[in-house]
């Protein structure tokens, strides 16, 4: 007899079939449809939100994960808004490129597809359930989410209403299922059911994310730990280095694009680190540096090893003072997490060499790593940022979610 | 202290660096000057090669494993063809696409770069060990080869020519190397060098690649098993059918893109089937068929069910009458490997549904399954057929071992 979880995998494997040939005006109108019903069932999604936050305060969870948890009508119409822009977007389903005539006369070409079943493991995010959902259903896939068990109601409810607009639009329901066992031996089970499952995403912190590369059989696109880097050059216009550092820093202080650590030109240290110093002060940030750092800055404490490895999320900064851009780029490919990387520089050979060299997702000159993100680099929606470097790398949008086949038009050619 | 394993993965690790920079101009005076090595070399890695043999035919390899580990002078010179003519292939790496100016004027492009350290696992074939530093070197990648404990002195001798003819060119070395210790701890503790190795491909047989799948946490390109078949359809021109299943079945055995399975409309049977029975029965093919061929092919014997689904790699065709091009496909997308399907028809519609439909790396319209394969699709060198859906599906040319990153030109822009 099948396990729920081998119910799960098997219908979505069915669903496959119709949900990949949708044409793009019903997939759309899928998604309005969707939205129409997160709006209509708000009352249902939040009495189910209110259960779940009241477990969560109930054992003591930390505030900013019970910020994350809850839904408001607010929230609730940003996911309806959500699911509509995604439908505005163009679908990548269906182009075929490079289509070439070969000597034999095959012509052969490769036509974008959707991946087929897509799971997502993500943490208390309920909102993550209908974007998942939106992105995946937009590229012809099946959705299989497994939230963490601290959404699980809401979760539940949102779920509930997507299905029935699948439904009421004559498409099949298992287009999107939720795991509602959150326990991790099926978790575990999940992330090994190959035959179901085509790519594993998963959403959240380093821990999930680590769990789930190590356990999981099935393809991983690794998304987003970043360890960001911004070096100031010797010729860098400081007052700009300043402005970018803080915006770098200090725009926003939990998120992947975050700068962690700065590196500053020997030469450049008695101007800059007293005028970053001062501004750093002003927005309570923390500075972990090295002697010279120390010695430029009152309020420097000691950086350690560590501290050159860690993603803060937090008002800290770690500043190290560098000879060259040599060593610059060389202190970044070892300590970086192949997020973003920016040189602040007005010396043309060094911003083509740190361009070459920095082994990154994005990597800058002259420019803030907070703009690592999807909807900044123009592409309307994102999955999330890869740090990995198959199938994509950096901020993916839609074309992430898809693969392509060849497709070989023919007229008896075999091979001699 | 370091293991050996550990020493081979830093020593990539720093090889990346300088292997990644070099000119398309230099890797190819490299790749060339390997070439020449080989051919000095022959006496030394005929020698060793010997040994390996010997050794096999002590252990009683079977037959067709030594003809496969055999190297004689032509095999060497192949060898070093194979490298001069990846020497003339385009150098993928530096392009930049797509680069526009965002509204903020930061000007975002995507840049083609190698992937950094690629791992390959593979069996027997000493000759993989030239093809795989070829293909990995000109995209500027460091290769980590392990062998099969077969060929590991003929692996060795050709890994020091290589790396000899890269100290003789100044090059390091380490952009090959190979792990001498061929036990199954190593191969696993190879497996899980995430923080050397950014992406491993085995090259072999089912065994290897699904212990490589379930064992490693480094992302992995899935290469080669396929169960192909070739639908024929109502309409289909009788005659290239038989063409096209001859040649897909028996014009070479034991490859991934022969045919491993006939589908036949109910309609054509009558004709069709006794047709390609007499022919199948000329090449000396066993029929494994349902109980209409068995009833209209005299010697064809009952299929079980595991005949659908297995790749025989040998003089054995499994053969099943469907009701229509919807269960042919829905039988393919049951049993397939998402390798290579093929139509034969002259119904529009049903060659079209027939590409839209079928889940497959390369789908075709009347022609042969076998040219599933870089050199006719015009890549010029392949490093394996991907089955799999993420970073690269069908016959991988060089792009398939290179990633991209952003490069973001700006003039001080800061997130608002």
């Amino acid at each position: 007899m099948d396990t729920f979880l081998e119910k799960i995998g098997k219908n979505a494997k069915k669903a496959e079939c119709t949900v990949r040939n949708l044409s793009t005006g019903k997939k759309n109108e899928v998604l309005y449809a969707a939205a129409e019903k997160l709006l209509s069932c708000t009352e249902l999604i939040l009495k189910a939100n209110e259960e779940d936050v009241r477990k969560g305060k109930e054992h003591h969870m930390p505030e900013g994960l019970i910020d994350r948890l809850l839904l408001n009508e607010d929230r609730i119409l940003a996911m309806a808004d959500g699911l509509r822009q995604i439908a505005k977007l163009e679908d990548p389903i269906g182009e075929v490129t490079g289509m070439k005539k070969r000597p034999n006369g095959l012509l052969i070409g490769q036509k974008r597809v959707p991946l087929g079943v897509v799971g997502i493991i993500y943490e208390a995010r309920p909102n993550v359930t209908s974007d998942a959902f939106g992105l995946c259903f937009k590229t012809g896939n099946v959705a299989v989410l497994k939230g963490g068990s601290d959404a699980l109601r809401s979760n539940e409810a949102i779920v509930t209403c997507i299905r029935e607009a699948l439904r009421e639009n004559d498409v099949t329901e298992n287009a999107i299922s939720l795991i509602s066992d959150t326990s991790r031996e099926t978790a575990a089970a999940f992330m090994k059911m190959n035959q179901y499952v085509d790519v594993l995403i998963p959403r959240g912190g380093r821990g999930l994310i680590q769990t789930v590369v190590n356990t999981s059989t099935i393809p991983v696109i690794e998304t987003g730990t970043g360890n960001c880097h911004i070096y100031v050059d010797e010729t860098a216009d400081l007052q700009m280095a300043a402005n970018i550092v803080i915006n770098a820093k200090t725009q926003r202080i939990g998120v992947c694009n975050a700068c962690e650590s700065l590196l500053v030109h020997k030469n450049v240290t008695k101007e800059f680190l007293p005028l970053i110093g001062e501004l750093l002060r002003e927005k309570n940030v923390e500075i972990r540096g090295d002697q010279e750092t120390q010695r430029l800055i009152a309020q420097a404490v000691a950086a350690s090893e560590e501290d050159w490895g860690t993603e803060y999320l937090d008002y800290i900064l770690s500043i190290k003072v560098v000879d060259s851009v040599e060593e610059a780029i060389a202190h970044i490919n070892h300590y970086n997490t192949g997020h973003s990387e920016a040189i602040i520089t007005n010396n043309y050979v060094h911003a083509q060499k740190f361009l070459d060299e920095v082994d990154a997702a994005a990597v800058y000159v002259n420019a803030s790593t907070r703009f690592t993100d999807g909807q900044e680099f123009g592409f309307g929606a994102e999955i999330g940022i890869s740090t990995q470097k198959l199938h994509a790398r950096g901020p993916m949008g839609l074309p992430a979610l898809t693969t392509t086949k060849y497709i070989i038009y023919g007229n008896g050619q075999v091979r001699p």
